[in-house]
């Protein structure tokens, strides 16, 4: 682990590369600003460059400490490409929408959200004791709990399973909240101004078609449904 | 505008750059299939390739026929970067997560999600009718209704706002429905199995402070937070 990760400051260095060109007041480097919002989140957007052009994939991620965990097929062309000794370069995304902003202009319409960039490279993680601890941190990443109840990967499922770390040093959150922000000649226009919240839930579970009606939801299901508010 | 998005077939091409390399049964080159999930979304994450890294941006989109675009400031890097004659290389993509898919083993746990990655060449956008179609579609795709109903951009305003097209050309959608799919042997273990249905939703319109109470909340506004189902 480096230096950065084994003692970290409050805040992520500023870098030429994680300074946002707009709105640079939105910018924050908090550590516990940025794990909040990687922990809220579970899918990111992951981005590497194949032959020269950007690509960019949806996949989950989970978080210990200062690293995160990818994972996925041992065929995927990108995690195989970081077990190289170089690794991979990467730039890992999350995003949260808070609400729409609308505005009396166009101009000013925005979104409220937190986003969380992370610069890096990726590398895979061969140590056994590491890829299990990264395995089990993707899964209670989306749904807490959920690690120590179900059946952990056997070796044939491990040797079908790549899992790529990349540390968090190079790391900026963005962020916007609060109402619109109008030009003071258009208060008086009559279109309606101010913010629709967007909420985020989950619905009723769903059990398996083959689930034994004997097994009853655990906890962190139903937990989970009612956090949702919906 | 290209013949492929003059005369647009049922479905987008195969090349070699938009077949996973992962669960090919799940990509979908329909464009009806294609143009819900861009239509459904509202937030993309653009990829593009700065001083050799990637980088992964969230921001909004809109959709005329088979072309996207996306804007913001003049001052923004990739923005600036897609005006030259060139182009800028991209990859824009757009995830919508519908479920939670816990299987009794970690390793068949995953996602129900449908996805649209679109890979090809961001062109800034100068002609001005262009450019107002687009940004209508950038504020009607948010809240449709909404571009009608707030004041248009200004000289000013234009002056200072970067529009950039991609055309719909290289894309594929992917996608994961349905319940968990657990080895036979796993079926009798006590662990719960099933979906948790995410939901995307609206809360309670926030007026802006500043905002006259005689100006009622739009149809358009109001109708967004029912269907929300929230």
């Amino acid at each position: 682990m480096s230096e950065a990760a084994a003692q970290p400051g409050a805040s992520y260095p500023v870098t030429e590369r994680n300074v946002p060109t707009r709105s640079r007041d939105r910018a924050d480097y908090d550590r516990t600003m940025v794990h909040a919002i990687l922990d809220e989140g579970y899918v990111c957007h992951l981005g590497f460059v194949r032959d020269g052009a950007p690509v960019v994939l949806p996949t989950l991620y989970g978080r210990v400490g200062e690293r995160l965990y990818v994972h996925g097929s041992t065929g995927s062309r990108p995690l195989r490409a970081a077990g190289g000794d170089e690794g991979l370069p990467v730039c890992l995304t999350v995003t949260l929408v808070d609400g729409l902003v609308l505005a009396r202009s166009a101009f000013h319409h925005s979104i409220n959200y937190r986003s969380v960039v992370v610069h890096g490279t990726a590398y895979q993680v061969t140590d056994p004791a590491e890829r299990a601890l990264a395995l089990d941190a993707l899964v209670d990443h989306v749904l807490p709990g959920r690690a120590d109840d179900s059946r952990r990967a056997d070796a044939k499922e491990l040797a079908a399973t790549a899992v790529v770390r990349l540390d968090l040093e190079e790391v900026s959150a963005k962020l916007r909240t609060g109402g619109p922000n109008d030009d003071p000649d258009d208060l008086a226009l009559p279109y309606w101004s101010g913010v629709l919240p967007v909420t985020r839930g989950y619905g009723t579970p769903i059990p398996a078609d083959d689930l034994d009606p004997a097994v009853p939801a655990p906890g962190y299901l139903t937990n989970a449904a009612v956090r949702s508010g919906c």
